[in-house]
């Protein structure tokens, strides 16, 4: 049905952004590797945005805003970060018409130069902990650039937080990879394992990260979150001090945190299909579209139209946070109409006909399943509500489904290599490898350890013969 | 009392930093010019965003994202355009470890590669109205740097749209500068003209420049907010067409309109005192802090504290968006605890002592009058409710008081000099003069026209004795 989508097992990059294209979500912006947020991808963004945002400030988060531009002396104070960070930067070197003393660097993530105003704020212990999150642009240059998923330029936020003590900053850490991973279940619908990552894989700077991992529906991987332990790197890169309760000068303890518009690519990629867009209805900007429809033009304008915004008011009222839209597109055929809303994703869609009018009846289909039920008028409200709850579990469901069934074990390298050869998804096998093992697998297989599994399951690694090894997943990856 | 900030009348620019940096607002960044904007100030801009953000969507405008780099290529389509920026700009000449072929410019703001992408999008008659808002940060770079008011980077909206025909433009340009007006006086509680901008003080690359001008407690003015018609000079340059009604292309109609962080500096400069902030209650993100009071520190935790929180609880649930705050420093004294939430601008102070608790009643002080009133705990939440209408208004009534008393008739161009230099304030006077008029009387006087005021009032103009003359008021400013 949907010619302008290219199918998914003919060509899964072309389908990913026939989809986007189709739905209009975004676009390449005139700057190379930039990309433009049309505004059903932007409303996307700032109901993923509102989510995230009332759960850090439950947790005791607050917003502030930093500089865009950082001086590059600032990047150079921590040598793994500038390592990381460096050859991606884009870098302005002339302001004001003229040529700058020192250039910086556009933001690529913003450690250094918090870190440097902290060290401003914090005197004592009774000013810790600072816990407090930045909503913002980023940049870092890239070489094959795709759409949401990897940018020049994208949106973020970046939570930053100084602590007393060690532990608090690893509580800290693992409370806003919980906060990630429930937020992109319950509200995305997007499974993940939320684990530890290998050494090869950590920030630029950090002692411990910790992701999100989700699977794609080709079976590859997508760091979809990050919570960065900093342990004191940070700290004394840049005299983060204070005066402890014995009176003393000490090191706090940081970590940082992020998610990016790159979820909007993984959610996308998690459950879209042939023919186009599907969003979980927490997420979806309009959750129902209500079409009236009739052969006759007038009697859809002037005798169905009345009633559909009636019921459109209706539901946005009584179910509180609902937003749906009344098609008012009479000269489109029907087909074409479903088909529109079809590609934009738009969770349910209720049709509200003349045989419908007579029979006191709504055509409901929902999008994830193409389901079709006719509901009447008096049960519209309760079912729209439970309808929606079931297709946010549906596709959740299907998701994890999916995941479980393109995960396998690895005894050894040969059965990693054939599996990610072969099969693709995720692949578990115990690891215990260097950093070098893992550029080593990377190169022979094109998989990348994604996550440790936590828990306490040990065994034998598949490189280096430890035998305390941890179940780690490999894949390829986003 | 406040012994950390100023005198107004001893140093007005002293005064001004001291209050920002005593209610935590801002800082200045280690980037020259460029400032950090912290909790307590961008809780305020997230308040002034949700009102603007509100507005625009209840006028039918939805949000998207444009990239951070112009090509310098663009800017240069449009001759007065880049004429006004050009000089101001961050230049990226290097990403990725390689020096770019073109550089780009930081935006400093976004009519160009927006209207380069809306060239794409639009088709036909049935594409338009394109009605975009952007949040987002953008560079200007500043060789005399103000908090809030001139930063080389700062936060903004910018809203751009593009219509059939010229009336629906100019409609459009009217309405948001009507938005604008009626947020920044019934939020922020800024009295304020609207009305046209002189030609000397255009837009670069606008057909005609609306404001919202503001009166300073230093008499001087600010301009709050401005929208842009532009007529179809950026249409030309960028090839924004459409397939008319007829079945012609045809060049859109295109506006544009923001507001900015420097509303922050529009707060303070309004509303503060020598003890520091005031922040109306509609946009204060604390409306009401409650404060347990005892001389005994076991007291004041164990059996007031519960009741403050009560309370709060109960204030926060029954006036639904209010957002109270319990203070629980009760190592401070209570002169310096009152003091803290003074110099933050908190409306309202709660306070509840054990002599309270015995009587019955809590102790109110309002921020703004330094009143203080007993009110019986029965009556608490409707008199918090009452109380914090009133200082709204008495906010605004005070400020528009203020600009009356400050502003004056001028005859001919030696009265207004004489005002000018003696009074300050605004100045009306009937002038219809060039640019070039208005760059002398800017070097002589160091007043510029702020605002046309709206309406028929015509008389002789004080510099070209032209008879149809426009009434126009006169100031210095921000």
């Amino acid at each position: 049905m949907a010619r302008n989508i290219t199918p998914k097992n003919e060509n899964y990059s072309q389908w990913y952004l026939d989809v986007i294209k189709a739905a209009g979500l975004a676009d390449y912006a005139p700057v190379r590797g930039c990309m433009v947020i049309r505004p059903t991808g932007y409303a996307i963004w700032e109901n993923i945005q509102a989510k995230f945002d009332a759960a850090f400030k439950k947790t005791g988060h607050v917003n502030a805003y930093f500089p865009l531009l950082i001086p590059y002396s600032f990047l150079r104070k921590e040598a793994e970060h500038v390592e990381g960070f460096a050859p991606e930067c884009a870098t302005v070197t002339q302001a004001g018409g003229e040529e700058l003393e020192e250039p910086f660097a556009v933001r690529p993530t913003s450690e250094t130069v918090i870190g440097y105003m902290y060290s401003k704020w914090i005197q004592s212990w009774r000013d810790l902990p600072v816990l407090i999150n930045q909503w913002c642009n980023v940049m870092r240059w890239e070489k094959r650039p795709r759409l949401f998923l990897r940018t020049s330029e994208f949106l973020w936020q970046e939570g930053h937080t100084a602590h007393e003590t060690e532990q608090e900053a690893r509580e800290e850490t693992r409370r806003m990879l919980e906060v990630y991973r429930t937020i992109i279940e319950n509200e995305l619908a997007i499974p993940v394992t939320a684990g530890e990552k290998t050494a090869g894989e950590r920030f630029p700077g950090a002692v411990d990260t910790y992701t999100c991992e989700a699977m794609m529906s080709d079976a590859k991987a997508l760091q979809a979150g990050t919570s960065h332990f900093l342990g004191q790197n940070f700290a004394r890169a840049f005299a983060i001090q204070y005066q402890n309760r014995e009176g003393e000068l000490a090191y706090c303890w940081t970590t940082s945190w992020g998610i990016s518009t790159r979820l909007i690519g993984a959610l996308i990629m998690t459950h879209s299909d042939n023919d186009g867009l599907i969003i979980p209805p927490r997420i979806a900007p309009v959750k129902a579209v209500i079409l009236p429809i009739s052969k006759d033009e007038n009697v859809a304008e002037n005798e169905i139209l009345p009633k559909a915004k009636e019921l459109s008011a209706k539901l946005d009222d009584e179910l509180g946070g609902m937003f749906t839209q009344v098609d008012t597109d009479f000269h489109a055929r029907p087909a074409d109409r479903f088909f529109t809303h079809l590609q934009k994703g738009v969770p349910l869609r209720l049709e509200l006909g003349e045989k419908d009018l007579a029979a006191g009846t709504v055509r409901f289909v929902r999008r994830d399943t193409g389901e079709k039920i006719d509901v009447k008028s008096e049960n519209v409200i309760d079912t729209v509500k439970n309808i929606l709850a079931d297709i946010q579990s549906n596709m959740f469901n299907r998701a994890r489904d999916f995941r479980e069934a393109n995960t396998h074990d690895a005894k050894d390298y040969d059965e990693l290599k054939a599996i990610i050869d072969e099969k693709g998804g995720f692949v578990r096998a115990y690891f215990a490898g260097t950093p070098e093992d893992e550029k080593r697998i990377k190169e022979e297989t094109g998989a990348t350890p994604r996550v440790i599994l936590p828990g306490e399951n040990r065994g034998k690694c598949f490189i280096t013969g430890n035998d305390n090894a941890k179940l780690t997943i490999f894949a390829k990856s986003y």
